[in-house]
């Protein structure tokens, strides 16, 4: 007799997926395989001798960093936020307004906990990170996507599209977007766009959850104000993350709203997880209070602008002549490439047996079947030779399925 | 206008409960307070000094530390656990058997999510764990529970409950058992039931989660083998932590079960937390390399049976007089005591006007109505002193209550 499980497991269970970048880390660890696949920062550029100087509170506040948390978080880190985060926001919030997560992904399941019953509609960027649309579907949200223009969301498209939603009885609960440097597309929304959709939100009683994990790497140009700004009401939650700009292992990300939303995800958190790392989030805060955070930016954006450089310079070698085509990202860690005429999920398993790999565009596609001639391509981890290479070897993939194409047709 | 949030909620937000003992936090923070209330470890106790000797770990192995780590967790610290668990569990596990969650209450969701479609049920033990409770809930299942007997759960009602229960038409998913020093009764499973239930689990396709946080802090007798070890077809998943034995600030806690649930289960953390932290988890894992852990168990066995016969102690002076029973606990955090004609969700407000704090009984309970004469107090965290004083100050409400009672009858 075989054990019960694959006969008992949740429809939620046989009809989730996999997350492409996750399951791609276990590929990426092979010998030789050059990775563009996963938004992983640098390993070079984390700041650990200066981390490492608050090792010392794990002797020095052992007592307090060993023990249980309270479920909002560790309170110093959360007033240095609030400070932090003040010009972005336009405002200094209160401590009921910012609880710290298990990462930013944590803020994604916490929210959709908080809003989401079966068949509730998400309005998103298309394409999107995929893993958010993953938990929204999880929790049984339906993704309606909205494409891009250069300056992000077609925000004029999503009253009409909220309007038809109802019209068929549906329940728009939120809108769902990355406003700087967008996962994957790359783009970032211009201000106009931020206002008016800060405005729709209050006119049809919406909320938007603002994601940012990547708005404080910019390497040209001035920091937009956030889509909160804009808000009068309360309607826009704001998720920040310390993963690509400190350090990803450390599982610290914050969220910070109207009280009655933070309260309301602060709530499911105690069920999911009681508390995120007391020690993670202790260190962080000495961290960050010394006033290395903002010493580690600049160094950061300098050695991520000097990737993106080199891997525009590699593909304007390499690939410009074989047709592809994307737009330079002002920040951020990806660009998205567009491959004439070639599948990326095929060109992605000969790009592994190439041993480079990056993501299929398909992967982030919201209405399904399309981004099939996209790739995401990350910079930040590999260095500029390791990207020559790396980009070197997708071109002779791609040239690879061309000749068996024209081989077919001849 | 207000905000979009309350109008907006899910039925679950709308229909969840914060955890009283999440919630009690911020009141026991008050001067003065004495708490019986958390499961917390006495901070005295904690191995700051050997814990603060992986602190190196940060400097010479920073960039691994504060990089993402794998969804399964640290493959050293996975290595450990195998080996240390191998006696409680009957046998070496393979490594596709085992992942590291952000404590053991993450496990509780990750499990849910790949078990639970609205309207499942959850047979538990009647009383039990709240926040596993409320995880279930929120999943939309439905707990059913059974009584205990000194020895643990009365397995003997289970196949019928069982029969019953599909006869209505519902569907039994799984059985949850927190099987030594029970949460909040006290009471450890015997032998013979640990096997019925794994045979009762074969014979009727449902899973077991085995829930043993406590397992490893037993003051008297000789540790039993899990229900795991009796599981011939895979249905039994472990579920242990660091909280209790260790640190809970470091989150972490591992799950071992069937290859099948397992890779369910990590499929959903990729979608809730991406990772758990890669800080957290390699000093635990040095810690414990070094053979701190197995040095400490007996640190905090000695210390915590100290502060349970203190309790022990304590309440046979002040409150064996006003009626008031228990059984002495082998092992574990809790006392579960009985305070006949007093509702001990008003007891609760009255010793907290004394400053004194404990969960009251109604928060266990499965069936709603029972345990009004319950209350749970936890030895661990609390000093001899600091104990007595406590109990004494629980003593001084039932008389009031007791007092009052008679003035209204008279």
């Amino acid at each position: 007799m075989s054990s019960t499980w694959n006969g008992n497991f949740s429809y939620k269970a046989m009809h989730t997926r996999p997350s492409p970048v996750r399951e791609i880390l276990a590929v990426i660890k092979k010998p030789g395989m050059i990775s563009f696949a996963g938004g992983m920062p640098a390993p070079e550029v984390f700041p650990v001798n200066e981390f490492y100087e608050s090792a010392h509170l794990l002797k020095d506040n052992g007592t307090e960093l060993l023990q249980y948390g309270t479920t909002d978080g560790n309170p110093a880190l959360r007033e240095f936020l609030i400070n932090f985060m003040e010009p972005r926001l336009g405002r200094k919030v209160g401590m009921d307004q910012i609880f710290l997560t298990t990462g930013s992904q944590q803020a994604l399941d916490l929210f959709s906990w908080a809003m989401l019953d079966p068949g509730d509609v998400i309005i998103t960027e298309d394409p999107s990170y995929m893993a958010a649309m993953t938990v929204f579907m999880n929790h049984g949200g339906v993704c309606r996507g909205i494409p891009c223009d250069g300056d992000g969301l077609q925000v004029e498209k999503v009253p009409a599209l909220i309007e038809s939603l109802r019209a068929e009885g549906k329940k728009v609960k939120f809108l769902y977007t990355i406003v700087n440097f967008q996962n994957p597309g790359g783009m970032t929304m211009g201000v106009e766009k931020r206002k008016k959709l800060a405005a729709i939100a209050e006119e049809y009683d919406i909320g938007i959850f603002e994601d940012d994990p990547y708005g404080y790497v910019r390497y040209e140009g001035d920091h937009l104000p956030s889509i909160f700004s804009f808000d009068k009401v309360g309607n826009v939650l704001y998720a920040g993350s310390f993963s690509k700009i400190l350090a990803p292992g450390t599982r610290t990300g914050w969220v910070i709203g109207d009280p009655a939303i933070v309260r309301k995800m602060c709530v499911f958190k105690q069920s999911t997880d009681l508390c995120s790392s007391s020690v993670d989030q202790a260190l962080i805060a000495e961290y960050c209070q010394k006033g290395h955070l903002v010493r580690h930016l600049p160094k950061i954006i300098d050695n991520y602008r000097r990737r993106r450089d080199s891997m525009e310079e590699s593909m304007k070698r390499h690939l410009a002549p074989l047709g592809v085509t994307w737009v330079k990202p002002q920040g951020g860690f990806f660009y998205w490439i567009n491959v004439p005429g070639v599948n990326t999920d095929e060109l992605m398993k000969r790009a592994l047996d190439k041993k480079v790999a990056f993501i299929q565009g398909s992967a982030f596609a919201v209405e399904p079947g399309a981004c099939t001639n996209n790739a995401r391509l990350n910079y930040t981890y590999c260095s500029p030779e390791v990207i020559e290479e790396g980009i070197a070897r997708i071109a002779a993939a791609i040239q690879e399925m061309k000749a068996e194409a024209e081989g077919i047709k001849a």
